[in-house]
């Protein structure tokens, strides 16, 4: 159980900015489901999917969570119960869709047929086991409400931030020990359950993810863990990340060599440390995020490492792990101050070997401040 | 990564069982996004729902995988690799919907209005950022798919039920070591730590839940952990689970009296577990599920804590821990040879203390196996 640092009028704020956003934005209602929207705004965790949790909201509407009885009392205990919101319980066997259309009714939308005027929102997270009958009880076409929820959610104000600095500081701390464990004759997998200890050990409440890559393995941005045994000479990615007890995520990538590095290689991950810092260089409110990915990406192609990159630059942060913005090729969006994500060039050599460099900023009104500071070069172990 | 222990040739007869089921229930194509039927069906694990992975299934549709890029070399380590499965695989940038409608292609419904003919089923996880921009893609209203890809889920092999009983004898093994951690003076996070390194050491790849409920917090159904300092003479529910490599999962849960427990608690806990054994008795092949809740439900109402039983009975168990069939009142549900659920009644009295005793069982052709056989009865540590 985490517990939000944020006082109930913080809540309040998100609820109210929510209603109007989802307001300017035509919609009559927004139907919130488990997940980081639901966490955002009312401080509720947890993503089961089977007995309808849901949070609805709009202009007009007095915001109002439908919730299984046998959750209710944890329910109570989060800003649902401290802004004493409206909460519709049910048990096994009855209707939560009935208690939905209930809470949207001041807008009418029951008898309305489909392609009308009356518009409701769901969240990104809501699944279709819900999504589908909320649609028919209410007889709307239901549409995705993500502008209205990842407005709140992408700009983070001071108190967030606090928490995403609190974050990067502890991931850090875990970058800076790595050496204590990366070496060669150990497997993949070792290294990372004394990495995942180390997670918690430095501050954080969860162990997200720990993604050791060494050699070939390091050539698959998705590659996760391995019993593969780690050899002299080997690059090795390490990606790592977990969640502070107020919910707010660590991310950060280095690339470590395990002895005496290839020339060649220590050569190319070099340039990806200058990509990465010229991303940084490029991050400032009034640029858009495909910008930010192309600072990054221009640096590989002039050294004829453009194919290498594979993926997008980098992707927002929060209470979830990613979400907006993500910064990739044709995103428009133009950066504002407060936005946090993720700058995480990479360069992959199928076979071969792979890097990365990540770190997490956060926007500032001129620039940006990076939350991870440990050693961005390559390390030799 | 978990390998699932099952050969092509189950992956391949699943698929074409799930095509045959879509066919009888009159669908023209299912969609299966990341979470269990997608494990099921194909072995691929995960439920990351920012990039859409799904596959792609129906009458006359030869199996299709849309995957992002980066999780190819994943998804091509499972069966959708094994067996061949065509693969549309897209990077950033590229609308993967595109990739679906194309694949569902073969039944023409890009052009059909809503109402129409064309029906498109989706599996229950899949997250509504890819439900609503698929109904819009293909122009038809979708619908859930759960009575097609439930099927197969529910009724489970020998295969099955083997990872099942091993998943079942690891949990056991942990639930006999709890008197070594469970003592008065330890907060229930500390006793919950301990348990959760057992889960792993006794043979689960994954830690699913520990819930150590102690005193008043075993009064809440979900109650997770807290720090709450065990006391002498607290009932104390201790409710696991974790997932074996192959992905099946165990889910046990006992009730432990720290010390002498009240005699009035220990005797409404003897109830209990006659309640719950006549549960189990009542499980075959030919009754339904609400027939099983019922038999737990009259043995507490007659001993007057039918107020005191506040969730259904149980829950099927597979690749996910909660999924069908759910022992719950008023599902007719005719229960069926291979299906594998929890047998869980619980009594709950608020702010005093709660108890539940649960197993997994597996229905034979005239009865049911129990996969739990650690002691049932409430057992002083």
């Amino acid at each position: 159980m985490s517990t939000p640092p944020f006082s109930s009028s913080v809540y309040s704020a998100r609820l109210e900015r929510a209603s109007a956003l989802a307001a300017e934005a035509g919609l009559d209602a927004v139907i919130v489901g488990p997940g980081p929207d639901l966490q955002y705004l009312v401080g509720v965790e947890g993503d089961t999917i089977e007995r309808l949790t849901a949070l609805v909201i709009g202009p007009g509407i007095a915001p109002t969570v439908v919730v299984p009885r046998m959750e209710l009392a944890k329910v109570r205990s989060t800003a649902v119960g401290t802004l004493g919101l409206a909460v519709s319980d049910w048990v096994d066997g009855e209707n939560p869709y009935d208690l939905v259309a209930a809470a949207v009714g001041s807008v009418a939308v029951g008898s309305v047929a489909v392609g009308s005027v009356a518009r409701v929102g769901v969240s990104d997270a809501l699944p279709a086991l819900h999504v589908i009958p909320i649609g028919e009880r209410l007889g709307v076409r239901l549409e995705l409400a993500t502008p209205v929820l990842r407005e709140g959610r992408m700009i983070k104000d001071a108190a967030e931030v606090a928490e995403l600095r609190r974050a990067g500081d502890a991931i850090d701390a875990v970058h800076r020990r790595v050496p204590e464990w990366l070496r060669a004759g150990r497997t993949e997998r070792e290294v990372a359950a004394d990495i995942a200890r180390a997670i918690v050990a430095e501050g954080h409440q969860t162990v997200e993810f720990v993604i050791v890559g060494s050699g070939p393995n390091g050539a698959d941005p998705h590659h996760e863990v391995s019993d593969r045994v780690i050899e002299e000479g080997d690059i090795v990615v390490v990606d790592i990340g977990g969640a502070v007890p107020s919910g707010y995520n660590s991310d950060s990538t280095r690339t470590y060599a395990v002895g005496t590095p290839d020339p060649e290689a220590a050569e190319r991950i070099a340039v990806l440390v200058r990509a990465q810092q010229a991303a940084v260089d490029a991050a400032r409110p009034g640029v858009t995020a495909s910008e930010v990915d192309d600072a990054a990406r221009q640096v590989l192609a002039d050294a004829g490492l453009g194919e290498a990159f594979l993926h997008r630059t980098g992707h927002g942060i929060g209470v979830s792990v990613h979400e907006e913005p993500y910064i990739a090729p044709g995103n428009d969006l133009v950066l504002r101050e407060g936005m946090a994500f993720s700058i995480e060039p990479g360069i992959y050599f199928s076979g071969e070997w792979g890097a990365r460099i990540e770190d997490i900023v956060v926007l500032t009104a001129d620039g940006c401040e990076r939350l991870n500071t440990s050693e961005h070069s390559l390390r030799s172990v």
